[in-house]
């Protein structure tokens, strides 16, 4: 680490002095250059950690309220945000107006045991999924089909027909990752519906995608074929599916009247929110981010507004410090993440299109966690970027891995590095997608470290790339 | 890595064969060696997390109460974890009976303004600090003098003369590690009442060490040389903190009437709780412990019931996964670490005179929070240690580095490794020797992942060394 510190400052600063000199002015510079960076780090860290900023902006921008697509309150907060940049002193403050899918919950959303003698009235604690389609008024009422995974549904056929499909299976406690577990049981929500729904069922209930033991429901997206029926579907608290899986194992003929106002709307029209700090190579872009939307219950604190603030702030972070940076800086604030990235594809685009070179892009889209390090998606860039470690230490950050980087960055072709920033998350889906996601569930250190980390990163990767 | 495990393959197995053959077979052997440690590695860790033991047992100690040396309650839970220690079927579970001091906060404490138009009769929240000594019932009633240093109290020598000192200085919320901001700041309140006493101070109020912002008094010991007066001592809620400064630049006359009943009782009796599993080298012990006493404010959640629960669950998981282990596996939680450490330094006298070889001691006890690594404190176990990183990864582990261990097992001589957990601590002093530290605070997958953190840890070091 310290050769290649070396040898990229000698470049640098282009040193060309006698031979027996030049070995003590690399020694000197690399020193200089070493404290500087550590400097600067440090500065970040403490500055982020003692003025609480991104935090303050997570507290305005979620007294806005839930931030789906083609929500008021969504508009309010794209607004709110180019204004925060502006007042920032940001550059080249603008909206990129793009199309995105539209959907609304509505009002309705209910599901009562019915048929039973056991369990007659009893309500369920559900919240529709993203494309679903809401029921008539008197709802659909049928009878249950339990299933644990996908593969059991598959093997059903059409033995679930005009049936509602309970999907009991968890997302396991077990497995340390949260992130792995919710990789391995996330198709119970995001497919299990369309293809229930091949199969000729009626309606869908998947237990919510949690790795805690409330009764909360976990709403998020679902995802039907063209020319598949989006049946009715919906996310089941915890603890009421642990009720309705013993209920029916006492009364299997008990039904559910499952009622639902949800609505497909045809496209609107959003926008990502972008802002930035002109560097002396303007065209070399490094870019930071998070995605500005949000599902509708709870206001979106950790996902994403709180990797959103700290990506603003990182860039802010630069004007706080008095830094003028190599590259430029700039924040993109995605739309849409949660109801299929149309924000971080529209980006990667118009990206491909300018004359802009996209040098690095790093994401924050796990919680507003404690940070722990950087996944990095280019081989090639895992060791330079290893190399940093010794400045990042100090905001959390103990590795630079192979890895997934974001659903949004990830999109963007031609790039040194796509990284995400990687948290510990072990409490993140006791939040996700649910009324939980709220600012109070944000812990104002953990916050600030990750806009600290995200500086740092893009600061390190400004001067020396 | 690789290299090093091999090595201790062959050694294991004591491979005698002819040249050609060995080497396929040390492969293979390594090969085995390494998956049969991923499979243990994995068990433990899906088996802690998806049986959550040590949160219910943690449930179960904090329902006794606080457990401060020489109380009733802590005696009841010195009691509760020798019972637990016997129904988890552990060997020769046995008290280690000591002595310690006995400080008792007492029912009565307050502090008001008085003899101040502007504040007067505003009651100020606190606690008293441990081995400090109470007032007379009226209270002592003084003016202030209000610092934010110890340099800047030594400064004033004799002007603080029968007045109140009122230590003002933060924890500094800037610093990342809260361990090390906590390092910088709590001789205000470990030493300053000492040093007040030796300049004539009549009182002494010091800011609550926490990085948060709240108004919880933050108690914690304090340390009085032999001959000097003991004070009376109080930590203040940093909100009080914050308005007493405030008041008294507006009205620098005001006093405050406090009025204590703590009091210093003679040296009590107390236990350690031991407990094992006897390995196939009986008299090769591994140690894992947290420290069974607290302070009176709260249950002591994080500090240090968790750290206990984590210990006694990585034994426990041995015998849950039926695993024979080559050394003693020794849970032992420690009593009296917060009035001084009594507890650990007892045992270690004790270790040093049986025939037993401590060969590694294990303590958790900066709070029930993520696992992020392991400090080790003899700089020649730093590379074995990091051999051991590919098992540990799965429960959060991503450093061994050499730090300190922990003050309880700190004091044991002649062993291989002391090492300490450490922790994602950004919550820690939200909650540190506060009203706050209680069961909700801590979440059953972070302490988890430590108890199976410290498990596989022991086993591997039982395995290897």
């Amino acid at each position: 680490m310290r050769l290649m510190l070396a040898i990229v400052s000698l470049g640098l600063l282009g040193a060309a002095v006698a031979q027996d000199y030049r070995k003590l002015d690399e020694d000197q510079r690399y020193e200089e250059l070493n404290k500087e960076r550590q400097v600067v780090a440090q500065k970040m860290i403490s500055s982020a950690l003692a003025e609480n900023r991104a935090y303050g902006w997570l507290k305005e921008l979620t007294d806005i309220g839930p931030r789906l697509t083609g929500s008021k309150t969504s508009l309010t907060a794209i607004h709110w945000a180019k204004a925060k940049m502006r007042e920032l002193g940001l550059e080249n403050v603008r909206l990129q107006s793009l199309m995105a899918p539209h959907w609304e919950r509505g009002s309705i959303e209910s599901a009562q045991i019915v048929s039973s003698k056991m369990f007659q009235g009893r309500e369920l604690n559900v919240a529709a999924l993203g494309s679903t389609e809401g029921t008539a008024a008197k709802g659909i009422t049928a009878g249950l089909v339990e299933v644990s995974s996908i593969e059991d549904l598959k093997a059903l056929g059409n033995k679930v027909k005009d049936k509602i499909v309970f999907m009991s299976g968890d997302m396991p406690a077990s497995v340390a990752g949260p992130d792995n577990a919710y990789g391995m049981s996330n198709a119970m929500r995001t497919r299990g519906p369309n293809i229930a729904s091949k199969q000729g069922a009626g309606a869908y209930i998947v237990r919510s995608l949690t790795q805690g033991n409330d009764n909360v429901p976990h709403t998020g997206n679902t995802t039907y074929e063209d020319g598949v029926k989006k049946i009715p579907a919906v996310a089941i608290g915890v603890q009421d599916a642990l009720f309705l899986s013993d209920a029916l194992s006492q009364d299997p003929t008990l039904q559910i009247n499952l009622r639902l106002s949800a609505k497909n709307h045809p496209p609107v029209e959003t926008f990502n929110v972008i802002g930035e700090i002109i560097g002396s190579s303007p065209n070399e872009v490094i870019v930071l981010g998070g995605h500005l939307d949000s599902w509708d219950k709870g206001t979106g604190a950790h996902d994403d507004g709180g990797g959103c603030m700290q990506a603003l702030e990182a860039v802010e972070l630069f004007k706080r410090l008095g830094i003028k940076p190599k590259k430029t800086i700039r924040v993109v604030l995605y739309a849409d993440e949660e109801r299929g990235a149309a924000g971080g594809r529209f980006y990667a685009e118009q990206a491909l299109q300018s004359k802009e070179t996209h040098i690095a892009a790093i994401e924050s889209d796990t919680g507003a966690f404690t940070p722990r390090g950087f996944y990095v998606e280019q081989d090639f860039a895992l060791e330079p970027l290893k190399a940093f470690l010794p400045y990042l230490e100090g905001a959390g950050i103990e590795f630079i891995k192979p890895g997934s980087s974001g659903s949004d960055v990830h999109h963007i072709q031609n790039t040194k590095a796509l990284i995400g920033l990687s948290v510990n998350e072990q409490r993140y889906f006791d939040f996700h997608h649910s009324e939980k996601d709220v600012f109070s569930a944000v812990h104002p250190r953990e916050l600030e470290l990750g806009s600290a980390a995200m500086g740092i990163l893009a600061y390190l990767i400004s001067e020396e790339w």
